[in-house]
């Protein structure tokens, strides 16, 4: 399974409107899937949007406000009462480990799956599998905040008139590839590099530095556009991003799609968010986020 | 305001549907709410409802498996960002305090409101106002669970020809009725008694002393239908109640109207319930719960 999207389960901020459920966010890469800030009532939201709990591979919590991981119970006892055949790992800021520990541990239930608890504490890589490497960015919010981005290895486009003139064909060609060399022929001299996929998950945040180095080069950044632009000041006084700030940071770090969300309840139209990223210049695909919509990363 | 309604917010069991969001319910009595069993998702619930933060003046927990107490922390701290302005009392077995402290903790938030744990060690009467008391009554669960009853003293309707004859009128009707006697001529002589109103509220449970205790008498009973009677042998092992084991103790007490609830997610068509109810021979008013209802307390 090549899939490779983004299925919208709540696109609220702090207080949940008839239209959108608190956060929650399931990237679908390949065969497994991560799910991102669980707030509550994503367990409902994931029958919904057709997710089910073994679905699930990995939890990413941003930090731990409760429209980021009030939904971590529910989701946790799913996955136990599903009887989800792999283990699941979570990751947190390990500053909230005992939040972690209370939402793990709220109610009774009978435990059936391995949870991994592998809470990061530090900029950086802090899981690599063959097919991704995951790092985390500290972000700017009243309290630990880390956003994440997850990168695919570069590989390569094997170039069929190059491999005809140094001889190379049928299994040779797999064997190269693997191999880097066959013959004599480097695998450089056969192929063009394929840059791999990134994609970027950001909030809760003010602009800083852990932002800019997130959406460097992503196909697919996720954001928070809590308030428009008249209330940079709320914003900044909070810990959150307008609209033209969350666009200027995917214009500068050349982001290829964009989806912005977490909108403040304050705001009846959410027309005004896709006005205000295209006047900060962004002229990629953009995504003002709607619940339970799907959105595919963009293909190299 | 004399309203005295049941708002249902979610009646699913153990996992909700596209339909039937889990637990949630809140009794309106008067100028008072009573929210019982706030499920995943009652935050979010009680805006589809109409019903406010503030509308909430005591919690009621009947015990801690998630589908009946994962809402709390989204309730509690709705309740504190909107800085309801009267205390909230909050009401769940006492065993079970680390899940209320965990749920109550479980991510960072600022408290604004004064959140009085009383917990409920044993059967009786656990509050007393001028309006009301309520009693719990532990039922049979895996867990320790306790229903809730909800019942209003006894007044005195005014009998206006013998009120004429003792030529009681004016300012003077009131003092009898407050001070029990006027000028020789005794309360009893002038009224008749207006029995209180009765509420009882019991999830989750087999058969027990207990079910009925909490039922009778009741102008209103809530009670959990989890299975039909064609498995009563799950209902039996899981420790819940079936539609007709509910009727008939709704009918063996005397119960006017009847809310049956807390459906698994098993049966697609609710009418069902609603057979087997009558079939066990209760004859009063009968409501098979759907999510967003109200249902009148109904009139003496």
């Amino acid at each position: 399974m090549s899939v490779r999207e983004l299925v919208v389960l709540g696109t609220a901020s702090q207080v949940p409107t008839r239209h959108r459920n608190h956060n929650g966010y399931l990237l679908r890469w390949d065969g497994e899937g991560i799910l991102f800030d669980p707030g509550e009532g994503t367990q409902r939201q994931m029958l919904r949007a057709g997710v089910a709990a073994h679905d699930i591979n990995r939890i990413c919590v941003t930090h731990f406000h409760g429209d980021h991981s009030l939904g971590l119970p529910g989701v946790i006892q799913r996955i136990n009462l599903d009887q989800v055949p792999h283990p699941v790992s979570a990751h947190y800021p390990a500053s909230g480990q005992r939040f972690f520990d209370r939402l793990r541990y709220a109610t009774a239930y009978r435990e059936t799956v391995r949870l991994a608890e592998e809470p990061v504490a530090a900029d950086g890589v802090f899981a690599t599998t063959p097919a991704y490497t995951l790092e985390a960015r500290r972000l700017s919010h009243p309290v630990e905040s880390f956003g994440y981005r997850l990168i695919e290895p570069d590989g390569h486009r094997m170039l069929p008139e190059r491999l005809a003139a140094a001889g190379i064909s049928g299994p040779d060609v797999g064997r190269i590839q693997r191999e880097g060399e066959l013959r004599g022929v480097r695998l450089a001299e056969v192929s063009e590099v394929r840059r791999g996929q990134r994609f970027a998950f950001v909030m809760d945040t003010r602009l800083c530095a852990g932002v800019h180095a997130l959406a460097e080069g992503c196909d697919l950044l996720v954001i928070e556009s809590t308030f428009t632009d008249e209330d940079a000041r709320l914003a900044a006084d909070h810990g959150h991003l307008t609209a033209g700030q969350a666009a200027a940071v995917a214009r500068d770090a050349g982001v290829r799609r964009l989806v912005l969300t977490h909108f403040s309840q304050r705001y009846g139209d959410p027309s005004v968010f896709e006005r205000q990223a295209r006047a900060a210049g962004f002229e990629g695909e953009l995504t003002i986020a709607q619940d339970l919509i799907r959105v595919p990363v963009p293909k190299r």
